[in-house]
């Protein structure tokens, strides 16, 4: 945990952002795989994690907005748990390292809500993403699980991602240690065993292994893949061949939660071809000139589509496109190459608060999503600011379904030359993404390089 | 998946036992771990596993007891999905695959639901052990959460239980060749490293890495601690010290999802210590006695009572207990270092049907569980029968917090010789656990053997 100072830092910043009422912050619960006794390693809720640090299911959280006071409900373990799980840290304890001083049976929370409801006090709570939140907060406050979800307090999601979105020192840190101690690893790992005959799964299970003997976990399920252009692939069914490209996009998780989030791509063979490493200095391109243009003030949804341009004039040399580079970007043709954004919000999750919506995070009323295939999937568009910690992941790939489709459509025939896509249809896909940190004049990459050059890539290739 | 022709004839046996009414089988949905777009990994309903074999999320089978059709409800990708993942099966070849020829859009689901409740049919379904589950049956039957499990079927549990107990030569193969192909191996890592300074999320992370690099996964998270007297420890933050004992209890999935589930124990040093010895060679002698008892027709409370009179006898020896062997069983003072059970169903869950109730499973109007401590932990009490797959699993642990707490309530002192167990209070505990199949004319342990006596264990370790 953090210093409890942090915790009561965070609790009374959240206060002075909400006019009256409490805020209820449940922690998760255990969720069972195919029965009760047999749950899901326990992930606890972010905001929980962000407002009171503890790790533990079964709790909750409360900060009373008008008092100033905040509470925790929840049970310590009896003698006669402890018998069966040996050491176990007292909730007592928690609650001080959190700074929290009131620490209630869980039992007195449902009379504690029938209070704040007979007094007509606002009750803030987030949306609930599991439907065990949704039917607690359904049994608590006796509304119907519909109204539960029309009831969620719009001004505490404001307050949480103006506090979340901007992090500190240590947070920082979290992620940077996380990335040199593990993540790296974990990137160097796959480099070694990228090689003909190798399994996908294993490959995935190595990189999962590094994290997990280190007590950490995977930040979300790694993409490992020969088939990098399937963005949303999970399986790890293929073997590895000699000409193939492997695209691993992992991350794994800070003692205190924070993710991390790397993608690299490594020739199956000993070096690049020369079409794969066309394609891959392009992507290397356009990643260097976003981390150059990235400061505050500067919104991402312009560095994206600087990004999009940079990739646009690639595909302009190399005869696979023409016409006006803006225009092309404007209308999104760009996004059969490149469909996905250039980069997303990173924290305590992957998609740092993805929970509350897009919408909330990273659009505004000044930048609203765009509505064009492609742009319209950035998850975060809004004018950059110092301490925002964010992705920063390029690609190109080449899709056979998508192409075909465009194709058959005659979709942006006047800017994309199908027919000499034809030598790309077996490519897959490449991406490169680091994390970054925007600073007072423009950004740092988080952590010590993971090697990302070609020329570094086939160098630690080498036998 | 297994042939159509089971999946056939599994529901032609369900509609069997059955006398009217419709049985709905819900597979499971993707669960969200920190949001929505971060599942945990899919874990199909083993239910639905057994009836319909498709291994997707999204879908609801149903079974019509009078006019013995089936349907499965569930949405093809559309091809704008495709794009993103590639490859990916069709429902409708997976649905020709489980022998179910009627396929409709998700959405009908309600309608049919509907007309169904409208006509006053019966609706059978399982208890939700899941919270998505609960809320969905409520949207589909127009019911409050609380009304759900109360309508909960009886008959339908009955019918699934007599029939998911048996397991056919298919399943037991399932469970046999995983035992052979990657569970060994997992138990082998282990054993090799497990030496001083070693830490136990090492291991644990190495075991996981045979099973996921093989594209299986866990079937429950792994026991892996030096604290093996810690029943229900799951956490692998020790390092590992000569003279301390290491508690392996793992097992992984099959293709379709059948469990294993072993448990050994290996010394840290290169060999055992004598007390560590006599120890072990106790619980392998409970095993053993345990092992040559199981036929059709005894119960597995009369097993798991010898196996703990077993326990006594060496205890007796020892020293540490006096006092007459039956008497102490029946009156539960051996569970002071014994106080769990012998064993349990094992299928498509390591537990197999536990979120059914064990009180359905395991025991039936001849055999009650018992009240005892220790003993009413056994999971499984009745009349064994042919093709049974139960676990087989005597320890002996001693736990100072228990020791210390019935030593202080002078709990059974006639029998317990308190203070002769000084020596035993940083012992740890042992477990030794194999997979049976319940033969005609007594049992069978699944699998090729896991070096299990002294004398393999130690010339293993041997460098």
């Amino acid at each position: 945990m953090f210093s409890a100072e942090k915790y009561v830092g965070r609790r009374k910043q959240l206060i002075e952002q909400l006019s009256s009422g409490i805020v209820l912050l449940p922690g998760n619960n255990r969720v069972p795989m195919n029965y009760a006794g047999n749950p899901y390693p326990f992930r606890q809720d972010s905001h929980f994690l962000y407002y009171f640090g503890i790790d533990l299911p079964d709790l909750v959280g409360v900060v009373d907005v008008d008092s100033g006071e905040c509470y925790l409900f929840g049970d310590e373990l009896s003698l006669d748990d402890l018998i069966w799980v040996g050491e176990y840290p007292a909730l007592a304890d928690l609650a001080q390292k959190s700074g929290v001083s009131k620490l209630f049976p869980k039992v007195r929370l449902e009379n504690y809500l029938a209070t704040a409801m007979q007094l007509k006090r606002p009750i803030h709570y987030l949306p609930p993403y599991r439907s065990d939140r949704l039917l607690q907060l359904s049994e608590w406050l006796s509304l119907t699980p519909q109204e539960v979800k029309q009831q969620i307090s719009s001004d505490l999601i404001g307050a949480v991602v103006s506090q979340r979105s901007i992090k500190d020192v240590d947070e920082i840190n979290e992620i940077e240690l996380t990335i040199n101690q593990i993540t790296s690893e974990m990137f160097l790992t796959a480099l070694h065993l990228c090689e003909p005959g190798k399994r996908e799964s294993e490959i995935a299970a190595a990189i999962e292994n590094i994290a997990k003997a280190q007590g950490s976990q995977l930040a979300f399920p790694s993409i490992c893949s020969v088939n990098g252009h399937y963005l949303h692939n999970e399986s790890y069914a293929n073997t590895l061949q000699e000409g193939q490209l492997l695209l691993v996009d992992a991350g794994c998780e800070s003692r205190l939660h924070y993710a991390t989030d790397l993608t690299r791509v490594f020739p199956v063979a000993k070096t690049f071809s020369a079409q794969q490493a066309e394609i891959y200095q392009l992507v290397l391109e356009m990643q260097r000139k976003a981390l150059e243009m990235i400061r505050p003030g500067i919104t991402y949804l312009s560095v994206h589509k600087q990004a999009c341009k940079v990739m646009v004039e690639g595909f302009k040399a190399l005869g696979l496109m023409s016409g006006d580079t803006d225009e092309i970007v404007e209308q999104g043709a760009h996004a059969l190459f490149f469909p996905h954004g250039l980069g997303h919000l990173l924290g305590l999750d992957v998609h740092d608060m993805e929970d509350l919506g897009e919408q909330n995070t990273g659009y505004d009323e000044n930048i609203k999503r765009s509505e064009v295939f492609g742009t319209r999937f950035l998850r975060y568009g809004k004018a950059l600011k110092e301490g925002l910690v964010l992705t920063v992941e390029p690609g190109i790939y080449f899709i056979p379904l998508l192409i075909e489709q465009w194709k058959k459509e005659g979709k942006f025939k006047q800017y994309i030359h199908y027919e000499r896509l034809i030598p790309y249809l077996n490519f897959g896909g490449i991406r490169i993404e680091d994390d970054i940190v925007v600073t007072s004049q423009g950004c740092r990459v988080l952590g010590n390089p993971v090697p990302k050059t070609i020329a570094e890539i086939e160098l630690l290739k080498m036998p």
